[in-house]
Order: structure tokens, then sequence, then C-alpha cells
């Protein structure tokens, strides 16, 4: 039998932690015990997590708790962090992860924390310039990634490389049967656009391109980043955090003005009979929760980050992503990629 | 009796034009001739606009048809765009301007060529580091002037301040009763957040503060651009590009899926005949057309680009927009506010 999937699990970081996250950790173990091809690492005040936690028909060997009494405030900087954050919960996880305990993090604390933590823990891989922030959209054609959303804000055209390099491996990992498809996020299609680094970068991205590690398909403009035709998105993370939540605003803008219009009177409401399954499956193609899960990549071991504000639903999906993205040996994946793209340049 | 606004306008640029530009014409006359306090000068092929204007009680006084025989190609580069544009209808609407006959030119075709020879003709105000494009954005309280668009890929603090300024400038002459409130777009709200150049700017912004310009609001991030708390986003031109598209992409990809779910079935086609006028309320509070125009700014005079691809509402509205920039005196506005940004400096 193969090695079990372990994953690390904050259990105290986010808003109403640890009932959120227990409550999402009963979810994903509702759902997928009768695998058994998993452990999940527990971290956080072993009492509290005991008393919500769902045991009933549960193979004791999938849950490992592991006490930790102190937890990583909201209100640490990422300065401080390192000298105020041992033994935390979040930290005991990644410090299990670097034991080799643990193949994956995940944690909906303190972001600028878990970042300094992870890296100055886990350390960078040596073949990478840069670790980098990740994500997933929805697109008409199913998921994409895209990365920097924000762990560097400067980037240069090595950077800009590797992310595609470990976008192209987590696109992979998550989709094992499909082909990751690589474009720069510009301010237009032609090849005259954008800065010095784009550029450069685009022409070591085309010598690179091919079946094994990733196509190149050329720059990509804000308002294609949905069309699908590409599926991991590049970009720096001052640009990539920008776009990421001017989504995010545009369409809780989007959403809001929606239901204002359909709550507004007794025939809008009335309408609500007759579209309810339709508007329903609408609404969960888009449910934001199905997203969550920011997955820091280039460290020797991925991250997950969980929005803080997500519910238990929304933290079962970053449970499930940490699963996936291990079953899919993201790993070797990114090993893999690196090779390939110091072999050219 | 004051002087008259004097708009001249390129009807030749853009797909159906000038079809769909003199169907924007008759639109504008149809609302505003009982005004009479305006002139459009319309450029291009006399024969052309004269069939399809419709005159019919329309004072002669507020039409004036300049006949342009040559069309700025849409394959048209900007490098070769001084050679190969001039005398095309673009080219003669910004001398009519240059000449003081126009106060302001309105075109939908060619982007680059547009902000090339404007910038040739009509020369960047000397008190201004760098000309802006700027657009309006809905947001929960209205609308919001959110620059630069792309004009400038790269910029400096001294830019930043500039479009500002410039910004400001244009939301009080669009709304002469509000208040221009100006925030930074930035990675995150605290000031350690950003770019150097970010930073620095902020600081200037914070001296520059007041009621008689504009309102420094401090940073703001993508996911609340639409917000309405600030009236005026400041960036730079790579990231306001992305940020514009991005948006534009994310309502597109919602808005698409929403009347596919709306239209899928017989029950949820019942639905509409219930929630229709709720439903239209709600597009047209965000149909894009009435955002239709981005400003040139910075320059010894406006410049408007209309969409390429819009219709003649959208045309319409562009029109409109040119009206009530120059009745808000937009180039009073411009001086006085970077007067005030020189006394700090």
């Amino acid at each position: 039998m193969s090695k079990k999937i372990s994953i690390a699990i904050d259990a105290m970081g986010g808003d109403n932690s640890p009932e959120k996250t227990i409550e999402g950790i009963n979810i994903f173990l509702d759902k997928n015990a009768y695998k058994g091809d998993f452990i999940l690492n527990i971290f956080g005040k072993e009492d509290d997590i005991n008393k919500r936690l769902k045991k009933t028909n549960i193979n004791e060997n999938l849950i490992n708790i592991i006490h930790s009494n102190t937890v990583v405030s909201d209100k640490e900087s990422p300065m401080t962090a390192v000298k105020n954050s041992k033994n935390t919960s979040m930290w005991n996880c990644i410090n299990h992860q670097l034991e080799g305990k643990s193949d994956i993090s995940l944690s909906a604390g303190n972001t600028g924390v878990l970042l300094v933590i992870s890296r100055m823990i886990l350390k960078m891989m040596s073949e990478v310039s840069k670790p980098a922030l990740a994500g997933l959209w929805p697109s008409q054609s199913g998921t994409s990634v895209v990365l920097d959303l924000g762990a560097n804000i400067e980037c240069n055209t090595e950077n800009l490389i590797d992310f595609s390099e470990l976008g192209s491996a987590l696109f992979k990992s998550l989709y094992p049967n499909g082909t990751p498809k690589v474009s720069l996020l510009n301010v237009g299609s032609e090849e005259i656009k954008g800065t010095e680094i784009i550029k450069s970068a685009s022409k070591k991205l085309k010598d690179l391109s091919n079946e094994n590690n990733f196509i190149y398909k050329g720059y990509i403009e804000g308002n294609n980043i949905m069309s699908g035709n590409s599926n991991v998105i590049v970009t720096d993370g001052f640009t990539g955090n920008i776009a990421l939540k001017t989504a995010e605003g545009t369409a809780s803008f989007i959403t809001k003005n929606l239901k204002k219009s359909l709550t507004e009177n007794l025939f809008t409401k009335m309408s609500l009979i007759f579209s309810y399954f339709s508007l329903k499956k609408f609404r969960d193609k888009l449910d934001p929760r199905k997203y969550n899960g920011a997955i820091f990549l280039g460290l020797n071991g991925p991250v997950v980050k969980s929005h803080g504000g997500i519910d238990p639903i929304g933290f079962y999906y970053s449970i499930d992503l940490c699963y996936k993205i291990i079953k899919g040996n993201l790993m070797s994946q990114i090993r893999k990629n690196l090779k390939h793209s110091k072999s050219v340049r």
C-alpha cells in the first residue's frame, strides 16, 4: 500500500475557529473517510477539538490531534511573527511538515505570518528564485491557476518563468489529464505591448513551450482571464493581487445588485419560485467557497492559506484541495518542471 | 449669452461607422436640441453624414459638417500614425480643437493613433508630467473616475500626484456639487503596503488633501473600487488597464452564465415574466454603454475615446459625456488643481 496523504491543519486560525475548521473537517471526513488513504494532523486546543469532532464511524487512524496551546493573533505583524509565533498551532503545523510527518499544511490564520514562517521553516527550493501565492479561478472551461497573488510585489523575468513552471505543476497535480496552457497577463496581446520584463519573459516562455510541461499561449488581457483559453495565468504579485480583488469586488457588486432586484417586490419574489433551481445551479457554479485556498509554492513543501472569513464548507474545500494536490504529486511535478526550465535557460 | 459648447466628432471611427456614430448623434440631438447651447462639428464623408442625419426640427446652428475624405485604419500602428493619418476625419477633429474652434474631440477609432496624434497636435500641458487616460466606473454610490487606464505602463510618484489632480478635476466637472475623494490602488490598506513609488505618493497626497481640491482617503484594494467610499481611483496605466479589463471580464462571465440560467427551460423563462422590470432596472444600472468613453487628460484640451465596438446608444453617452465635461469647465478645474499641487510640492 502506498504512503498515506498526510495533511497538517491549523484548527485555530481564522474567524470562528475552531468551530468552523472542525466543522469543515467533519464534512471532509463524511465525504472521504471510506477512502482511508489520508491522515489529518489537527493542531490546536485538544479539548476544544475533541469536543467538536464527529468521531462516530470514523477510523481513528484518519485523525491525529496534536495539542497546541497558543494561537497566532490576527494583529501580529509579519516582522515580529518569528519571535512571537513559536509553538502556536500554525507554527507546529509547518514544523510537523518540516519533520516529514505531513506533506502539506493548511491554515485560515494571519496571511503575512503564515508566509513568513512557512518560508523560514520550510525554506525556499534551491531551484526557485522566488516563491509565489497561487489561486484557483473559475473559467468558461473549468478552473484556472493564477499566480502570483501577492507574495512578491515586484518581479523580474526569472521570477515570471519560475511562476510559469510552478503554476503548471500545480495545474497538472489538480488535473492529471489536462495540459497546462500558460499566458502572461498583459495590457495587450501584441508582442510590442508591456514592460521589458514581460517581453523578455515571453521570449523565454516561447522557447520552453512543449507538450510535456506547458504550452505557452502568449499574452492575455484582463478580460480574458476567465475565458478558459489559458489555464495558468502568470503575473507579478502586485498586478495579480489587484486583478483578484477587482474580480471579487465586481462579482460581489453584481450579485448584490441582482439579489436586490430579485427580491424587491412580490412579483420578483414570485419569479424566484420558477427560477429557483436554475439560479441555484448558477450560484453553485460561481460559489467562491469552491475556490477557497491560496497555495504557497516554491518552498520545500506546499502550504495552503484558507480565507480567514470563510465558512465550514469553504474550509472543507481547502482541505479537499490539499488532498488533491498531494494525490497529484505536486512536489515531483514541480521538481520535474524546474529541471525543464533550467535545461533551456 | 455665454459661448456655445463646441464638440468635434470623428464620424468615421469604430465598427459600423458612420451609421453608428450618426445614429448616436441623432439620439443626442433628440434629447438636447432644445437647450441650444452647443454645436456638433461632425468630421467625415459629407454625403454619408448628410444622408443619415435626422435634420427635421433641428436648428441648423447646432450642426457643422466638415468633409474629410480619409479615415484612420484600424490596422494603423501608432508609430506610423503621424505620417499616415494627416487629414483623416480623426486628425481634422483634433486640429479643429487646436485652432480653438472645438473644446473637445470624440472618436471611436484606433486608440493608439488617437493618443499619439492628440498628444502631438494638442501638446501636453506644461504643468503636467504625463497625460493619463481616465474612465468612469459604476459604484454603490454612483460613478467613480479611475485613471490611468493604459496611457503609461510605468509611472513615478509625480505622475500619480498629477493623475490625482487631473482625476479630481474631471470628477468635479462631471459632479459640480460633489467632493472628489482620492485613493491610490494598492495591495493592502496599511501604510507599509505597496511599492516605494506608491508610498511616497501617498505621503504627498496627505499633504495636498483639502476640501477645495480633493480629500485623500488613503489606499484602496481592488475589491473596494466599486464600494463608492472613494470616487477618484489613481494607479499606473499597467495596473489600471488590468483592473478595468478584469472587471469587464468578470462582469461578462457572470452575466453570460446568469442569462444561460434564466433561459434554460420553460420554468426559468416563466420567471422572467415576473422579474422582467426589476431585471431591466438591474441591467440598466450596470449597462456598460453608460460608462462608454475614456477621457485623455493632461493635454491642452480633452479628447474622448469611445469603444470601437459600441452601439449607437453607447456612442450617444460618449457625446453626452463630452457635453458635460465642457459644461463643467474641465480645463479650468484642471488648471486650478495643478496650481494647487505645485504650491505644496
